[in-house]
């Protein structure tokens, strides 16, 4: 069994791990951090737990933490990156999915991040966890930057329009619709329901975090700059986001048969990217607590804009399943490995 | 008092014309049809109404409302089309809120709607009810067609943008999502709270009849043709239209600044559409009940990409308050009259 | 014009009160203290007021507010017992909306709220708020205390029961499920949409400041001692108060259409009390938005327990709505004045 | 592999089934009947199934079903004992979640659902499938009645109160709250989102079919009458039943400290029930999408009445995965076999 840590075990991410992990039949979940929670049980906290998890919260120690294999850091950003050095030279594998290590450029970091990099010697270390691209690194690393949730449903979408520069790269345009457990566990009156329930909003227009990390994703894959518009909203559910993606396609005269070809052919032997016949709308719903990412395709009127529906759960897919999906591949594990579930309908 | 009835009283926009017109203070509803309850109290049916209506549901019978001075249809399609001409012929004002008088092309109408039109002879007098840009217009007819719901929020989040010709009519995006009392109050499964809450979907990307309404608007305006993608979604609650619209601007110059200007300036005498100040994010709760339409303005990072967030209640400025604001333009009255209401919030 | 002032405007009582004042045809709000937000327009952190509120969040100064005829306190309970005194001292009237003035014995008050009473010495002065009880006494009062949520619909429900004595005083029970604006518009995690959301609880079994409210109050009316189980449970939706009551009849040859009349016969001169007919159950949204309170009488299966149903917005006639009810009354204006709305449905 | 059949496979309890099915180690669901989708694939209508689900929707024969060695009825009241008789022919194990088989009285059955029941010799040899009190007969039974949501959780909360005698059997008292989803998923508007969104209400008061249902199970423990008082609520959420239970204590010297220990010691060795510490309110959440009863004792202000809530899934352990562990019974399995999962939070 792989003895697994999970530091910042009382947020909406850190409690999904627990959800997956503590019925992964080769990992033993043994050291849960809170600083807030420290000494209680964890499921007197979280009680859909109970039966499933005899584990204490503690307040995070390097030498406890060093006794796992594994640990992940599902904390706030900049926290991870004030450990991993220490866990690594200690032959601890880290698993961070907060945005510590998810930048290649530790200034833009910074920008974005507002604050100094901890670490920036590191990062260069750092494999970005998105398996459908970087599966030989992710098997390699020790230390892995899991994806935002955003950027998992938008590069997922439009990765292989690029991979085969079928669209204008300066024109991309990526409207997000995301429920509120994506803004944490952690009281603030913008996320109370009396304020986020019946209700829908964009936010962040000028510039959200997860716009940089995007562009560098699908940078990387297009080798060249790419233009992007990416607008996040809030919609009145707690998991799930929807990306509605535009791009124009570079001929006219690229039929929608043939991308909706090559997207069956990019994903065919990947296990939680699932591309829907054509002419069909993912509900998010299809992949609530489920670490699938659905995926549909579509050009309305025979216009020149291909328009890519891409959905998955932010707190599995975007968040704890993903990182479990890499952790499967970091210690050679069957990728699928305690992520075998189906999405609870209705 | 202006007598008025309405025919299809039991669907949404029905009984949100009475939560209206009970207390608009010039308005008496005398007659309210319903087929399926015709004989039972209104309030029976609408507990909400209890002590503010004292009438009872009928069939409907034209020389019953013929004794109206104005007869509202808050019919499904196809209907009104049948008892225009008629009421017309005997002085009574008709407002439909239906789509069966939106298109000037019944040729047009009748492919997206299934059906032929039953009088395309009046089509031509029926004035498209978006007092924004049809005000005189609808001071003077007897005919009025009010715009759908999408229609209204993309029209006025393009509508100045077109007017100066600032943005590149061939690739228009409005990304629009809305609340379930836009599917209507009737037996679906696809509409029940199991099946929409707590999930995000698109739906008729391929082709909304709404598409063809807003493209006939921009289009009239723009007095040339012009190419949007429109991708409606449905969001989980109740009412609200949230519009995310994309337009490049011919000159990358132009400054938002100039833009929010141009958009302060155009709707300063409008009473229902409110421009906010630049960088805020539009709610939709913000006009939940109330026929007001916000409107921010945004330029990503800079880009030349123009980003419009309209919203409205779908119900209320999208249907039943914008044909009372047409009602009131129609009689003379006040525009305001019976719609000085605070959105609910929270 | 009455000069009022709102005292904690940023909370859902205060902005609730702002959404009925505005309209309000004999009052204008010209004071609205908020320490947090004070010196912004009340307007830019509640868009839904733009164009009907002028005015700027200040710091609450007494000379501000003795300006005013009437003072409301939306603040959290412990800070109008600061101010009511100086305030009555300069012919002001205070309508409290928190619990301050609720109790009628101060070491009882102290017990349940945690802290000495700041003038207990008042407490004989104030009149409580619920007009169908106290009317008279309000009309003559300028030191109303208004009650809680759970009360109004809980005494409500229950009175025409108690007064004429038809049930076994010793063993009530009230089972009632509240929205969760209930909680208040302060930064908590148990508020968050991702912990109220898709879930339904109990709370506070042991014990809930508002069992000692209620059972004052039927007390006061049975004039004798009552015995009372109150389980407040919170349901996912934002407004609304569904109290479930429970009685065993004295008599069990009581018919329940006695007690239909009995109701009816209680509050057929009350404008805001609305008693359905026998078999109908209200929903929440039939009230929502507005200051009515909807009952119905049920006996179930002909057995000696009267099941009754009460719903109410907690916002409006559990709080903003009653306070401005009471404020009519104060001011001998229609009690109806500014509170003729209809409930938002759908 | 157990070969199993679904019938009526496009309801939730139906879809449910095949979510715990298609994951459950030791079954093979072959078919899955539906007349209306007769023909489609069950992932093509519930995509949350998609790679874990290759059957088609067919019509209901019974040679394919008695190719199964075990056929769950997930339909309407009235199919399953239709079929049942020939089933059990030919050695198939029936297990009915619809109420066809759960009253030993066929008259008040036909008197509840409205209809003469088809096969009242078989009602004889049905267990009624709640294991908790019928373990030993359902391991024998080949036809098993699952019973309702409601009865579930008013049951397993009643349970030990009853069976040691503890309260006053006269007046029991069940306030209980359901999800929309226990309306099933058929067209309807009462269970459009529009409706039961943002509103609760009580429904049924005068008397609901699962009435006679808790009662007889109730009587069969106690051994005499006992008079149920149940109100059942509609709650604005999908999934979840809360059970709010009052009895009065025989003795009022009855310490809430035993009756705790009265209920673990009862519970202790069941897999699905958990007695929660005192003090605690169980959140529906806590068992959304699990097969688990969470119940918490309480005795409000050392009154005479004890307060139970009880919280479970409804269409899990109200009805699919109840059938589920009734399965493994009948077929000497780990009772806990395809149902260890966590509940999704949040």
């Amino acid at each position: 069994m792989i003895r697994a840590a999970i530091v910042g075990g009382t947020g909406y991410t850190g409690v999904e791990l627990l959800r997956i992990l503590v019925l992964h039949p080769d990992v033993d979940v043994t050291v849960v951090t809170s600083r807030s929670d420290a000494g209680q049980r964890v499921d007197a906290i979280y009680p859909s737990l109970r039966g499933l998890c005899n584990v204490d919260f503690t307040v995070p120690e390097l030498d406890a933490l060093a006794e796992c294999e594994v640990v992940f850091f599902a904390t706030p950003n900049g926290t991870a990156m004030l450990l991993a050095e220490q866990l690594l030279a200690r032959n601890v594998k880290v698993i961070d999915l907060s945005a510590d290590f998810r930048f290649k450029d530790d200034k833009e970091w910074s920008k974005w991040y507002g604050m100094e990099h901890a670490c920036p010697d590191l990062i260069s270390q750092a494999v970005y966890g998105l398996p459908e691209i970087n599966r030989v690194a992710i098997k390699q690393t020790n230390l892995l930057a899991c994806p935002g949730c955003y950027p998992t449903a938008v590069q997922l979408g439009f990765l292989p329009l690029i991979e085969n520069k079928l669209i204008d790269f300066s024109h991309l345009i990526a409207d997000v619709k995301s429920g509120v457990s994506g803004a944490g566990r952690k009281a603030q009156v913008s996320a109370l329901m009396s304020e986020t329930g019946e209700s829908f909003k964009a936010y962040a227009v000028s510039g959200h975090r997860h716009l940089p990390e995007i562009t560098q994703g699908l940078e990387g894959v297009a080798n060249q700059s790419i233009g992007l518009i990416f607008v996040p909203h809030l919609t009145p559910m707690i998991r799930g986001i929807h990306a509605t993606l535009y791009g124009r396609l570079n001929k006219s005269s690229d039929d929608i048969n043939d991308v909706q070809t090559l997207f069956e052919q990019r994903y065919q032997n990947e296990q939680f990217v699932d591309v829907l016949p054509q002419g069909t709308h993912p509900d998010t719903r299809n992949v609530r607590g489920s670490n699938n990412c659905q995926i549909a395709i579509h050009q309305p009127q025979g216009s020149d804009t291909v328009v890519v529906l891409s959905v998955i759960d932010n707190l599995v897919k975007g968040a704890a399943g993903q990182a479990v999906q890499n952790m499967n591949l970091m210690f050679e594990l069957d990728e699928k490995q305690g992520l075998t579930t189906v999405a609870l309908y209705p």
